[in-house]
């Protein structure tokens, strides 16, 4: 049967496996004085080609978040962001909890949110200072909670936005392997080149067990994290552990391997729900994920066989979220087209 | 060479490295519904005789502590706690950003507070309301941070105290273990028995890699503490994999065996560090920490042929912490002493 | 020259003047245990019809509501209302800065939140647990920030919402006065027999100086207010000088009469404006504020002449606020009016 | 009867009262931007000969030191104070709530803090970075709690070591007058010259009814202050009351003739003191308070007569303050020690 729940209900890929064995050599410093976490770093420095970004390892994507804006603003200022976003939707408050800020969550087309949608907010909340939020940071993912994923020329477009309005820009990069797969750019195409301030890198949904890291490329903003890092719980005792499994993960591109794979997986699985009637494909699928508008009796017929995946109410009464990963193969997506057509029948 | 630097720079333990494999078996729900964390706490039920305990598991030690104390109090409420506690000294602030509660830190013999230290700051806070923050939860560490342990006949007079004043009791359980290892007793007589109403057990510094829980005994605490879970980012995605370390550690008495062997090393090195000239040992050894006053020529040979250890400012210029730990080797100790006595000559 | 800019940019009323002389009588406790500040809990009491409700002076409108709200609910919890309240929109973030809480704000027709609205975003939280806040309290304004009142029937609409999800119900009566003359109803009518559970109750706006008071009617949500409100910086160590304002304005039904005269002066501003080509009302004039579109040449004209008010960007590019008080006199309205005319022609 | 129970249990001066009536005059900007605060702005500058300060009304001298406090530092830096100042002892904690930091409290002689007792502490943080939060601030109160003062050459000491370890100065100056009146210095020489950045400058202990204000001496710290103080609740809506006192307070020296009053009857009382047999004077009595030890037949004997005065539980059994006030009078003081010499005969 197909799980296509998310892309965390997976195991982790064997190489994972075999870099944490790796990596338990002796004795090593703790929280992220080893080796390891500074190889990460060199690699990360190669990868982006940028010299000075510094990378911090932390155990959960929410947190890598909360802790990366939480370092970009003040408790009065505030965070553009769209109303579908992870930070706004899925984290429980986290990003209020760790920056004390204010989300100023706002709708835009296809899962991003566009400079023209952002001008008029960020306008009267400065017009009515200091009684609204001081607009500070928008915050974007990539790929986005849609499946869909930001053009370098969008990115350009915010980044332009950012400076007239001295803001900086935060990516929620937890599915970022899948947006770089896809557009098949370079790392650093979609982030130094694109302004971006600070990202939450994420490994945990790409093949990983426990595996995060905040990357900080504004160097202005590197100074003191470590007390943010400790304070927030996600400074990880033995963090070699953390920088093992996204050392592994980079090295020899294993990331937009196992991405790229999900992502193909995606894309067949759309290929299969366009040929079963009575579905719609709800959003361009440029990642691993698939949303789909599903008639009742297709739905039943896959819940019926095993297959799992969710419902999303916020696409309607017959709205459904399938994600592929790593760990997707074509016979699960094979097996669930052919119940898709069977329900359909 | 020696690394008394803290059972944190340890690697794991194999049979945790090997859990870690055993539960990458296909796809498991996400975000703790995974039967392996249900089977942690079943088992976690059993070895404290306690039907009704609830365990989540969490990433960090002092996450752990600040969670655990979020679920006992309003932010307008004092922790009472032990000066060089790790909540007071060594978390950078996470217990009050966690729950927004003063710690009121008192000191107290043998690094543990007792009702009679407590009893003046609690009657003071009391009558000075409510411009004195409400005391509500004594945090208590055990194994203590200085290597001794609380009696279950001290716990009973914390208790007591407690009842009168209606408080909460908190553990600090990073190294339970090792406490439960050195008194000999059963888990439940340190806490069930003993009125404790949340812990943090940890399994990090006993040969896990990244493996706590917070548990809570106090079944009137355990509502709605998913959603602190979750917006502290302390909820794992892939729980299965913190829950599985755990379980590797409590079955078959791992952890006892893992914690007893480190107390022994602590033991041997105790007696070893005696027949030095000039050395003092600072408090009873009964964990897995030896707290020492050495003679400058001992600790510059003892660095010098490249043993690992922290100096510890809080007992004075000269004062030293070991810490053994799961991987501590006799030879590690014997080699330690010989270059004591070598330094000491 | 007219001065609709806001109800907080008058003076104060002779009265409120005259009590804060009279209540300058020696020594008194401090900290709100002085017998002025009892007198108006009694006062209260008797004009609530609830013998058990308690009110606690506070400085200012912003943080009566923040204090309010922290006292029914936990961090991670979440406050629906509308979005474009005081709360949400001109607070700086207190409110989440008092509870820790997140806000979820809904559109509304008339500036008003209804049950169809919130059932499916309450729905959609409820089911989306620990990753969504968990839905507790709906906080409305009465009357509201664009001039309208609920009626009781609504009211009652809310709180059998709010029973149906375990949610408490909190008022923002900043301009709770001008909402009890509007309708002539009985206060108790709008709170106690509508299941508020705390209100903020205004003075400020409505002629005093410095003057709100957090009024809990829920008694469960009484215990340990006191801590609150010190933690926050609300309680007055001379409380009685507060308390003496809301006295005098309770007293011989001042607040009603003040509220009403500025009630009745939006009206006649109204009925002005509907005489001056190209001008529009926006909401139905039920408190002591227009909303109203004017034309470029009518603004200009007004502006020109001296008279203060402020344009309303959410209304669009000519939307402008025109609120009334204590202190409006016909005079003001008819020579605004005379200048509208001017300008229009 | 004599009333020393506080300095805020005191009504208002006669001037205060007059000045609010002056104030009242027609419309005024609220938020701040009034003609009152501006001219409070410009007297301040020149009392303090600091062209550049910026004061902030506020409604609280709690809140007056914990916003001040929180434009200084990050959540993750620490606040070194006195154990029995304000900040850590009378506020429950609001200025942790306010600023996110740690409070680091240390023991010093006369209740003032030392550069000797705090060198110890700033070292250890520092060397447990980031374990220990970072020394960010000192802040001391002046006169202090206990009714002493500092000296500008103790003042320049703590400047001193602040340099040393780039850590701000913050003064709790509810009492400001009282050490300015006692030491018959200009007010720049205890905080401009002594390199305050920060302090928190009262009026309501000295005659005014609600009246405190933040003043910013460091330039750089001025920026974006006006979005904490709304967000902390702290802006009044008719700021113009609040300037107006503090203004009165300051024209014509009342602020220090009214702390000169109170300063001289404590002085009064502390000679009467001295002739009662088994009274002890714990503190040298240099602004508006003595600390005494009282026998217990005294205490009863004054308590019985209906004297108004706290027991101090920290100076022990038979510790009381006596705080006087600008309302002090002789026949007062007088009577209190009439009463003291029949109780202990």
């Amino acid at each position: 049967m197909a799980n296509f729940a998310s892309d965390n209900t997976t195991g982790i890929h064997p190489k994972i496996l075999a870099a944490l064995g790796s990596a338990n050599e002796g004795h090593m410093p703790s929280y992220g004085q080893d080796p390891i976490t500074e190889a990460l770093n060199d690699r990360l420095r190669a990868l982006f080609d940028c010299p000075h970004l510094k990378a911090f390892p932390v155990f959960n994507g929410s947190a890598s978040n909360g802790l990366g804006l939480s370092q970009m603003l003040k408790p009065y200022e505030a965070i553009l962001t769209h109303a579908h976003s992870h930070i706004n939707a899925d984290e429980c408050g986290l990003p209020e909890f760790f920056t004390g800020a204010k989300l100023l969550p706002h709708h835009g087309d296809l899962g991003k949110i566009s400079p023209l949608g952002l001008e008029i907010p960020i306008n009267l909340a400065k017009n009515h200072a200091p009684h609204a939020s001081k607009p500070r940071v928008i915050s974007i993912t990539q790929s986005t909670e849609v499946g869909t994923v930001y053009r370098p020329r969008e990115l350009a477009e915010l980044r332009s936005l950012a400076n007239e309005n001295n803001l900086l820009l935060h990516m929620d990069g937890a599915r970022f392997a899948n947006a770089v797969a896809s557009l098949g750019c370079k790392p650093r195409e979609l982030t130094v080149d694109a302004g971006i301030d600070v990202m939450a890198f994420g490994g945990t949904k790409n093949g990983a067990m426990i595996a995060e890291a905040v990357i900080i490329f504004n160097e202005s903003l590197i100074e003191d994290f470590e007390y943010r890092h400790k304070r927030a719980g996600q400074l990880p005792s033995k963090a070699r552990f953390i920088s093992a499994q996204l050392l592994a993960l980079i090295e020899d591109g294993l990331w937009l391997e196992l991405a790229g794979h999900a992502n193909t997986m995606a894309k067949r699985l759309e290929a299969g729900l366009l040929g079963v009637g009575g579905v719609q494909i709800l959003y361009p699928v440029e990642a691993n994920a698939v949303f789909v508008t599903l008639p009742p009796r297709v739905a039943e017929t896959l819940l019926g066989k095993g297959h799992a995946f969710y419902a999303w109410p916020l696409e309607g009464e017959n709205g459904y979220r399938l994600v592929t990963s790593f760990a997707t193969t074509e016979a699960e997506v094979a097996g669930f087209i052919a119940d898709c057509l069977k329900g359909a029948a």
